[in-house]
């Protein structure tokens, strides 16, 4: 098991529909050391990789966006929301439906900030169904640039977005997966990733 | 004149209604060396404070949230808006009028995340009318805690903000204050900051 997925089992909370509370150090209040792990956690998935920027979308995504352009030393944009979709000439611009908000909201970024030669790395705090992600990759792909990799902290397996983006060929790195939970147990169940990816070790654990 | 006065000149655009656009490297797209050198210049002006946690207002105060908190190595916490004013016993709630989005918000933090014990450090991007911050102090006087201090980025010297706080007895500091700017000659006046906040010389230059 990974840092993440500890602090899930330590901290988190599974709510009725099958909504998993982790708002004591992801997206309400930040725990900077996990933070800090994240951040350092995708550059190394991603190391292959070349970055020059990093892209997200407002609001609980900027923390670890923010980490991760600290790292990189690049700039990070977070797309904006948008209730009305009054496009412009300045802007590229996408549609994204909000399954907390059950509405569709229009997802913009200026466009000085996304180039043909931009190598993006596309971060967010959770993926479900991937329309925010879908929605950002449509605005790098928009300015003619390059989605190098997404990077996710936590990944709902069961919900179609994962597999979506892997089909559709995304690099896509989520650094816990959930399989399986249940509120009434207070249950969870990891997917198994490669132990590769989580790990440099020369030397084997016997 | 400093760093960030120094950026606003450079990349910045007056727009009409005392507008100053700096989403080039503050809020849209971030550049993050600056914000960098933000963390750091708050954290040196307010080196005689105790702080063990940061708290911002969603969106675009999260990044530089994200970096003090790195940097003080202390929990981050942001405040979420909500049109609704539903209150409900688990959170702590106040108002504040948006002139962007001309319509109050409500602004609320989960009750476990600020606490009577906690010394906390309020920051934001931007501080014009202080409608934001004001709710930021009120979230944190419910949970029976202290505000250290008040770091923003930009300060609007000629709205009423700044005034009112500094009169309340709050210790503001903003890196940057805006007193007068012009979007038809594209001129602004930042305000005269004592030379002993912006760096500790030990040598006097002649």
């Amino acid at each position: 098991m990974n840092f993440l997925e500890e602090k899930i089992l330590r901290d988190g909370t599974i709510k009725p529909g099958n909504i998993l509370k982790i708002d004591s150090f992801l997206n309400h209040q930040i725990d900077i050391d996990i933070m800090r792990q994240m951040a350092y956690e995708l550059k190394r998935r991603f190391r292959d990789v070349t970055v020059n920027k990093v892209l997200t979308i407002e609001a609980s995504g900027i923390a670890i966006a923010t980490m991760l352009g600290d790292l990189y030393d690049v700039p990070v944009v977070f797309a904006k929301k948008s209730e009305t979709a009054n496009s412009t000439d300045d802007k590229y611009m996408s549609q994204a439906y909000s399954f907390t908000h059950k509405k569709m909201n229009s997802v913009f970024v200026s466009k000085p900030y996304l180039h043909a030669t931009d190598h993006v790395l596309i971060v967010d705090d959770f993926l479900a169904d991937g329309q925010a992600v879908h929605a950002l990759i449509d605005l790098v792909h928009q300015a003619g640039g390059e989605v190098a990799g997404i990077g996710i902290a936590v990944e709902k397996g069961q919900q179609k977005g994962g597999q979506q983006l892997r089909e559709e060929g995304f690099r896509l790195e989520s650094i816990a997966i959930i399989e399986e939970m249940d509120w009434q147990t207070q249950a969870i169940r990891f997917r198994d990733q490669p132990r590769h990816e989580l790990g440099d070790t020369r030397i084997k654990h016997l």
